[in-house]
């Protein structure tokens, strides 16, 4: 079991310089590629009674091991990285890159950060954010200027010391994350409290020289947005990160079935050179997928931040009925394009309706709809839900009628909305063990779990007299403290590690 | 007088080491940001009937001469450089950025990009291409591979030598463009022509070292895209690279109103590495607003490429007049919204109306609209064109009746993109002259136009037979040959230069 931080959020604060009598607040709304796309690829998918087993141990291995042929998706029961790196290399959402560390992003994958794209820039531009772009070289003397960034980054720092041929006078570093260059900028444009706020956002690659490796969750290069800010008050900038924060959450929810715990980080876990950061934790579905051992149930699923919501898949026989299947099936792609529901045929011929089953599977595609010579004759369809495997997730005789098969298809792509995310929560809630003691903490970290208990950690802006014991609990049992949740339990605390009084609970998980 | 390219078109072919029974050839298709906002910021907008004065030269400043007071817009007719760095800067288009050559694009000149985006990735999703992402950094040695490559590009290059704080074991450059690492997937990805054709496009920024820099035109760093396609024919290849040419020459036309000359580079000015290379000229408008003189005249508009359309200006002098004037304005701006026209009112109280025409003006937004007292209470507005200055690109009493204002506004909006396409031709056009000899061509470049002649080159692919003459005219001229058009002159032609008989008329021009 491992917690993934699929959005995080950070809110940090800078006295301006040249702005004494007030002050104001960039802030940084990162969402990235790789961890969404890996989130989304490892979701859980396994009947909704059945408990989890323990978890295997996630050995940071990057490449399929030898004793699984060539061209195979290793069997997850076997090993969940290997099945992981399968699935995308099957898929096709990436290929390795020639530099160590690199990932070339394939359409398929790329579609997926497309959608969470035009999602995002949507809600950005209406809750008042401009995009902009800042250059991604960065002198080397802004790193050094804010002691904690350069402590937090220097270790994953690429730097530029050749340019056009020549040595450099000063080293440039390819920007690991644009605060320092954006807090530049935001000092010339600030001349008083008129000319704030100043809201804006960028989407753009950053680089990180990350020694452990792997696709679409660590990778030297990768794609994300942040979003700065300056306010006059810290109070506006505090409601801005709060606003923020909700539309990632209400985005992995509502579009990508993902049940997010929002909250903020701990000091030891707060991002360098802020003060506090929030984050939004997203847990990972590998357990359960492992025991349900069925190597062909892949366990993805890109739910709506998806590019092909429908794939139709033609079949027939005898050669006299493949003009009467092929077209009834051009018809069918018609309709459902008429209401605005994305969909592909794949009338290839090379391959047999069976291959195309697994593979569009493999692909994550929601709803499958089978047409043959018998639904021709019929005016029918069959429409399977990809969620549901086998006949359970079958719905036959759907008629061609326009209105009724685009209520099918819609109410079908929303019921495997509600059931990813149900079933997400439901695995969620079921491995979060609330534990009033080391000893139940030291357990549920064993059996792979998230642990929840209160901790006497201090608020945001203070020192925080746990970095001792939250190291202990690093070193002893390999999970860090993931947030400590937004939504608190009610009623008096005691911290679980020290017996001091606590006043909120905090949630330890390991993470990748 | 310069020609800018615009956006410039490279096709090229790499036998495959693979994939030897047939060829495949990746091309290249970049539109850049930089110089595409270059062209639209210096356009030309003078009396359709004036002629051109002779231009200033261009000399390659970089910053404002120090004789203008600083916070004043540089008089076009003082400075044609400064009068541009002007521009940018108090439109809030870009800024400096900390490291010499590189450039912030603001959120106003970020917008024109992001309208740039949208269309194109539309027109290239509808001819069947999908978007990937390669990483930035590629190893030397790819660079080293390619001879003709690592000349073209050697002396541009930003280099890593260092990572996570170790000296790298082999340095890596930043992509100063994608050839070598699209290539080297494409042979992991083709294994027979069942896997052709693959069309791909990435949205990326890339670097070059370049010495001398302005903003838009040449920067360390820019953002474009690039499309890489691999075929099973050569036939197939070209009808794409000229589909995809006919993409770019349709938005610049019909987008940004810019009347660019699409044609093939000769040897010479081709891309690095290919043995062809396609290109869209257009031709910068800097001499005609010159001799116009009127510093205030700024001659830039973003026409459709471009985030505001309207802008609203609320006038009023009487307090209880403010309130009548605010709310037309705001059921205005309503109206206009309805019919998906872009619009901003601007009703700050701490600048005075006038401020606000010369500002908005400055931004290049097409159509102005003032709402007075006496426009409240006879129900109407005046409605100004950006394009034809003073009482002339007035309309007074323009009703406010949803059908006809609506109506009038676009209308307007569709005279301004014709207006301006219809002078950047004529302006185009009387500034190429068709010359017979050497001597008329140094005649015409020393006038500051482009010279256009029959020219003995060869054809693509062919070794060129006149490439000791083109250096000669560059030496002597400073111009090189910007294309021969598509469009030819018919009849036999015999070549300016030489005697020889000649195949294709040449352009030869000054460029930035």
């Amino acid at each position: 079991m491992v917690a993934l931080c699929l959005p995080s959020l950070h809110l940090f604060f800078y006295p301006s310089s040249s702005f004494r009598s007030s002050f104001y607040s960039p802030y940084k709304t990162p969402i990235s590629l790789p961890k969404l796309c890996a989130s989304l690829i490892a979701r859980e998918e396994v009947p909704e009674a059945e408990e989890p087993p323990l978890p295997s141990s996630l050995r940071g291995v990057d490449r399929k091991p030898s004793s699984i042929p060539e061209g195979a998706v290793t069997p997850l029961s076997v090993d969940f990285n290997a099945w992981y790196l399968d699935v995308i290399a099957k898929a096709e959402l990436a290929d390795y890159g020639p530099v160590r560390g690199t990932m070339v992003i394939r359409p398929y994958g790329y579609a997926i950060w497309e959608a969470i794209q035009e999602y995002l820039n949507a809600k950005f531009k209406e809750t008042g954010h401009s995009n902009m772009y800042f250059p991604q070289f960065i002198p080397y003397s802004f790193i050094e200027k804010e002691a904690s960034h350069v402590e937090g980054f220097s270790p994953e720092l690429a730097v530029v010391t050749i340019g056009g041929g020549k040595e450099l006078e000063e080293k440039l570093v390819v920007r690991p994350t644009s605060e320092t260059i954006v807090n530049h900028m935001f000092t010339q444009w600030i001349q008083s409290y008129r000319d704030l706020p100043i809201m804006i956002n960028q989407w753009a690659n950053v680089t990180r020289w990350e020694m452990r490796t792997k696709p679409f969750i660590r990778t030297l290069e990768f794609l994300w947005q942040e979003g700065h800010t300056a306010h006059a008050t810290a109070e506006e900038a505090e409601k801005e990160a709060l606003q923020m924060i909700d539309v990632y959450k209400k985005f992995a929810y509502e579009q990508a079935a993902i049940p997010v715990i929002a909250g903020r980080k701990s000091k030891a876990e707060t991002f360098a050179g802020a003060s506090c950061t929030y984050t939004i934790e997203a847990m990972m579905g590998d357990r359960k997928a492992l025991q349900a051992g069925t190597s062909h149930n892949l366990g993805q699923n890109f739910s709506r931040a998806f590019e092909t919501q429908v794939v139709i898949v033609p079949i027939w026989k005898k050669g006299n009925e493949r003009i009467g299947v092929l077209s009834t099936a051009a018809s069918v792609e018609q309709i459902l394009k008429s209401a605005e529901i994305k969909v592909k045929i794949d009338n290839s011929e090379q391959r047999t309706p069976g291959w195309k089953f697994n593979f569009w599977e493999m692909k994550g595609v929601p709803v499958r709809i089978e047409i043959g010579p018998r639904d021709v004759a019929n005016g029918s369809v069959v429409v399977s839900r990809r969620d549901v495997p086998g006949k359970l997730g079958k719905d036959l005789g759907i008629s061609m009628e326009p209105s009724v098969l685009i209520a099918h298809v819609k109410s079908t792509l929303e019921d495997v909305q509600a059931s990813l995310l149900r079933r997400a929560t439901l695995f969620r809630d079921r491995n979060i063990v609330d534990v009033s003691s080391y000893e139940e903490l030291k357990e549920a970290i064993s059996q792979g779990k998230w642990a929840r208990g209160p901790w006497s950690a201090s608020l945001c802006h203070l020192d925080n007299p746990s970095d001792v014991e939250e190291q202990k609990v690093k070193e002893e049992t390999g999970a860090t403290i993931r947030c400590f949740p937004f939504d608190q339990p009610e009623g008096s605390k005691v911290c679980f590690m020290t017996g001091n009084p606590a006043e909120q609970v905090a949630i330890f998980a390991r993470s990748y």
